[in-house]
């Protein structure tokens, strides 16, 4: 691939800032590498790992010579870090950012942007549980979809950058409306947080089962949700307040789908159930088949 | 461990059947192995893997000289499967089971059986998603909780047999009520492969949403729940119609607090989502503190 940008900024060292860094580096795609957070024990953090060649804490030192800066802050935060940093970008300077809901962050960041500072918005679907600069690593977003949802008239050559930029990380990019990425994610993503949370939060809050019990017997299903509820907790208040409608929406449709499911087994309807869950064996073929998961048993986890 | 049964008959060679057959003679549990299917295909396969000694689709034959019958087959077929092979079983015999349910299994086995043959319901809360006796393998017990439900007056040379058997699978074993049981296993397995099951056919559903986007964007959080809705249709149609009150009970409870949780994202309330997404993170790290899951992130996926 070789290099895309001359000088980069990551904004937000958490675990996808962290990844971005080090899979630039790996991948040879900036000339330079700055790393720009907030927190102090970060930045120290950053230095000891040797994610970039300069780390700081100034967010208008950090971005004034990049090429490219990518925000990796929570969604929340994208609006008043846009207004901070916009000043101190130079022309022609492209900001990107990784937040999972699009139309928000588009609505947040594009009015404090110069006219020659293009906005491209992406978002590499793509994590782990894990947060913080330590759990990021290169290949986190290798084979992994980023979808690009760059305003209408965005110059080409910004998006082109973008796009290089991430399929430089091995990712797969496509592109398509804030609007149509929020829904989409909100079945994708959102909404299955939101009920791995709420069962988890459920389970913690029972009386005549203890939490000892939840734990021990977790292993028939309950712990697979606990994993995407271990994910970080501002990050997801973020994104649930910021996709809003569209998570309200899915949740419905989930809720209607539900509520039939719950009568069907009030009244003993064994045949939906079965043709329900047979039919649900097909998506996770398909997913498997485009190589989004392991085909291995259990996701391969390690005995444990 | 050493010789726990003389001759071990298996009912059944599905993914659990078949990984007991495995390790009991991996662990050398049992001198002699029977299994027993009603489906020649299956015996057929059982033959040509050499999961047992002797292999056949004939209940009463199969059962006859055995010390130990574990009946690893559908839920709602264990009251017919137990009438039949009643008569057959020797003086002594202790008849188990490996149901997810206990309550309905206990009442729907139990009349059948003479008084000399003890019945000690067992449910090892393991598995993965794939299903029949190629999937099964001897250590899927190891370190996973086997919960024995004997009724009151059951024989304790019958259940610490049974017990002796399952920790010499690997597996810890616990007792308690069927009723308990069926409670603890409603909120640890059963809701969450039916909220699973839901949210995949509701995405699968989606107009506005494409199948291909769904499963192109799964590794967003929704290819974590495909994985139990990949699980065998027939076991998990029986799971729900012979737990129907605790699943009710317990969908109920996850009802209240989905709603709680939307009016949070209707009014904005990133404090209580902030809050509940902060407290659920202590749930995982209790399972996997107590080694029912791995701390590898992603549960250690390999790359896909």
């Amino acid at each position: 691939m070789g290099i895309v940008v001359e000088r980069l900024a990551v904004v937000g060292l958490g675990l996808i800032g962290s990844s971005i860094a080090r899979g630039a580096r790996t991948f040879g795609l900036a000339r330079q590498i700055v790393a720009i957070d907030r927190d102090p024990a970060v930045v120290e953090r950053v230095r000891a790992l040797g994610l970039a060649d300069h780390a700081t804490g100034d967010l208008a030192e950090g971005v004034a010579e990049a090429d490219l800066v990518v925000l990796c802050v929570p969604v929340g935060a994208i609006g008043s870090v846009a207004a901070a940093l916009a000043p101190h970008l130079k022309p022609g300077a492209v900001l990107s950012d990784v937040g999972s809901v699009k139309a928000a962050v588009v609505a947040a960041a594009a009015p404090h942007l110069k006219p020659d500072n293009p906005f491209v918005p992406a978002h590499p679907v793509a994590g782990t549980e894990h947060s913080g600069p330590d759990a990021g690593f290169a290949t986190l977003f290798a084979n992994r979809w980023c979808i690009l949802t760059p305003p209408e008239g965005t110059e080409a050559a910004a998006i082109d950058r973008v796009q290089a930029f991430w399929q430089g990380l091995g990712a797969i990019t496509e592109t398509m409306s804030p609007e149509h990425h929020d829904l989409v994610l909100a079945i994708t993503s959102h909404v299955p947080h939101l009920i791995a949370y709420n069962i988890v939060g459920t389970a913690a809050d029972l009386e005549a089962v203890t939490r000892s019990e939840v734990i021990k017997f977790s292993a028939g299903g309950f712990r697979d949700f606990t994993r995407i509820a271990a994910s970080d907790p501002t990050m997801w208040r973020d994104i649930f307040l910021a996709n809003k409608e569209a998570v309200l929406e899915m949740l419905g449709r989930f809720n209607e789908d539900l509520a039939a499911l719950a009568r069907a087994i009030r009244w003993g309807d064994g045949d939906a159930l079965h043709a329900l869950f047979t039919r649900t064996r097909e998506i996770r073929r398909g997913i498997v088949a485009m190589g989004q998961e392991t085909a291995e048993p259990d996701f391969g986890r390690r005995k444990s």
